[in-house]
């Protein structure tokens, strides 16, 4: 049967008000999940959306885990695409308070030089957003009476404090959440003109080297010349790490790094990225990566090695003249494509115990392994999303890539077997994690309007 | 006038126990010069110099300053060689406390399994090595009524706190302490059998160095890969400041760097110095200098650089993927020869500032220079005094070089205009700055001997 999207859209617009009332009572429930205090917070935020998905005649029910629960809905159409929605509902601490303009969990409209924004607490990270898939169910079950895909949501109570249920959950319930594509609502858009589906995911390699020295502190007057200094042997390790081209040197480390299609490029660059604008903030000017590459190349589809710290003999203030018998540095690398983390493990492992002379010895420490995700856009619902927020948004939608991880992601894919579309309408300045986190109205109306776009389009792919 | 050397001797080892008695005296005296609590009691030790000194019959005086006294004398001989004589009476702190198997200001001799030792703080360093001159002075006066050499002391309350007061003190005084030579008994034996003149002792040039990059810390995903990363930037200096032969590469480094003499190295070879054992000891093997130079000359007679300290970005427990806004390290180089640390100054920050890409700055902070002490030993004295000492010792006396710096003979030599010889019986296992301080009888008591040796030989060049 075909559906009427102007009815739905319509409908959305008429019911704005009561939405935005929704929301903000989602968002006066202080579902911080980091902290035991507000543990009967975070289950009175799952209470509040299994009723409120029951009042849009799905079944839903709070899972209880080892830690906060997850909320899991089932319903829609009896056949035709099936999605699973992901989003969270706790949201990050407030603190500092005294930086908050008003109190974080008082949500409040609030005219600004770029318009409207709803100011609070999860306003945008991740209630906002996930609302906005909510409500276009909402508008699409009020005009059509049902959905027009199949559908199961599965919103977490635990996203800001390392989801340490949500691995065991999907492994319980693989069968349960079986679904033919993942939607999750918890990226941004491009520009405030441009919506974005995001289809690669740097995946992480953290490591942490420790190079052992001398058996103690030594006078560096007694001993300097004579005996081996680890922070000599570790700034040699870390400055071979690149190369003169900005390239990294561990062997094998780029065989499993593709080149992005032609296609894809052809789209990046018309994004109007302005790398001077991105680096000017930050107060840089030039892109650091490797030699060729554009800025946006280099954050979205080329694997990083940084150093995140480093720690050597004395750091106080004045001077002392020790040498060290130890000096250790945290390393990360972003992956891309099908580089492995865990052979990557080996060959910096291999490349740094090269480097370390005889009279020192190399401890290492793990800090997480993580693949990219870079999802199959060739599956039609992706063409079909990017049509559909075309028309809802005053530029053309682009596929991007994000430097970050987003474990999630992964996880669908690697447990229940699905590719993810990330589709979000946070902007940079939102402030998630920060005090007076605001999401923009037209981020929540248009969210709402590009979800029903969406559903719309991928129930007749 | 002929002099007799061995009644000399034999009143020293007659009078042995009253001279310990003296310097027991001496060593209950608290006198922890950086502690303001201990004022009192460096003035005590102070007046007890002032005392003693007056004692043998010379002219002492308590010379006030903007920090503690200055001990000063004069005396001896009304013509020939004019000799100054520096040690200190200030002592290190004692804590912690509870390390020490008795109270530190309640000296003991005790049995060893290498001998008879003199237990407390200071009594090795300075105050046992201090008073084995004057014993040996007051020896010299009660057997022949007078010194065989003029002499002036100047004794130090401030040594052990940095020296505040020293230099405008010898500035303000240039002609009441002008001598031939200066004596300091302030350093070691070569080993428990072999004595020492050090004759060279490295200079000290101390920078610190911070790279400034983003103008905040940035998020490793967000920015990994387009934004420069300060941490990278330092290691790639560090890296740089050794080739792999192990010198250094700042360019003019070397050029005012001696050989030293075949003759010094034949001295040295004969040393029998156990660079495995000394190295060994803190638990390393290999020389770590320049290739094709012994560890003795490494640390006597070659220039080094070495990392003190280094930090960047986060370097708690676990992992957090931050891109630093800034990395900064402790740089010292030890100097020989001639090296000028205010022209080497400069061309390692020119070194350093040619690494620094555009979108970097380094901020550099100044932490001390000065150049190495090369002792004229073509003075005869040297050549008296290790005859001198060889007599006394089983094996012949050494003239030694010494990795870390004594300001106090620079000094002699800057304001003063005169060298220094640097003669001392500490052993390496005194644990001076330590708890369970401690000096052997045996270096006391040769100690005495060894001087009444040098005066008589001294007298006679």
């Amino acid at each position: 049967m075909p559906h009427d999207l102007d009815a739905v859209l319509n409908q959305i617009d008429q019911d704005l008000p009561d939405s935005l009332d929704r929301l903000f009572a989602l968002l006066r429930i202080p579902s911080i999940s980091t902290d035991p205090a507000h543990d009967g917070d975070v289950a009175r935020a799952a209470d509040w959306l299994v009723q409120d998905l029951e009042s849009l005649g799905l079944s839903a029910k709070a899972d209880q885990t080892a830690g906060h629960p997850m909320v899991v809905a089932q319903g829609g159409a009896a056949e035709g695409p099936h999605l699973l929605f992901y989003g969270h509902y706790d949201v990050q601490p407030v603190d500092p308070l005294d930086l908050w303009d008003r109190p974080p969990f008082e949500p409040e409209m609030q005219d600004t030089p770029n318009g409207k924004v709803i100011r609070a607490r999860g306003a945008s990270d991740d209630k906002g957003q996930m609302m906005t898939f909510i409500e276009a169910c909402r508008a699409w079950i009020k005009v059509h009476g049902s959905l027009p895909v199949r559908l199961t949501f599965c919103l977490e109570g635990e996203e800001e404090s390392g989801s340490p249920s949500l691995v065991p959950y999907l492994e319980a319930n693989r069968d349960a959440l079986q679904a033919d594509l993942a939607l999750i609502c918890d990226t941004g858009l491009f520009d405030a003109q441009t919506p974005a589906v995001t289809t690669m995911l740097r995946g992480l390699l953290g490591e942490e080297i420790i190079i052992h020295g001398p058996a103690r502190d030594l006078h560096s007057g007694s001993f300097g010349g004579a005996a081996m200094n680890p922070a000599r042997v570790l700034a040699r390790i870390l400055a071979d790490l690149h190369d003169d081209q900005g390239r990294i040197t561990v062997p094998g480390f780029y065989d499993d790094v593709p080149e992005i299609s032609d296609e894809l490029r052809a789209q990046w660059d018309g994004l109007g990225f302005d790398a001077d604008a991105f680096l000017g903030a930050v107060g840089l000017k030039h892109p650091a990566g490797e030699t060729g590459r554009t800025a946006l190349e280099m954050i979205w589809a080329r694997p990083t090695c940084e150093i995140n710290g480093m720690i050597s003999g004395y750091t106080g203030a004045g001077f002392k003249t020790v040498l060290p018998a130890r000096a250790s540095a945290k390393v990360s690398f972003r992956l891309v494509g099908q580089q492995d983390p865990h052979k990557l493990r080996v060959a910096f492992r291999d490349f740094v115990q090269a480097r370390v002379p005889d009279d020192c010895r190399v401890e290492f420490l793990e800090h997480g392994a993580s693949p990219a995700s870079v999802m199959e856009t060739g599956h039609p619902a992706f063409e079909a999303a990017r049509a559909a927020l075309s028309q809802e948004w005053p530029k053309p939608a682009a596929f991007v890539g994000a430097g970050g991880s987003i474990p999630i992601a992964g996880y669908f894919k690697s447990i229940l077997g699905m590719d993810s579309m990330l589709i979000g309408f946070s902007k940079d300045d939102d402030q998630i994690h920060s005090p007076n986190e605001k999401y923009d109205l037209d981020s929540y109306h248009r969210g709402i309007r590009s979800w029903a776009r969406i559903l719309d389009a991928v129930a007749k792919v």
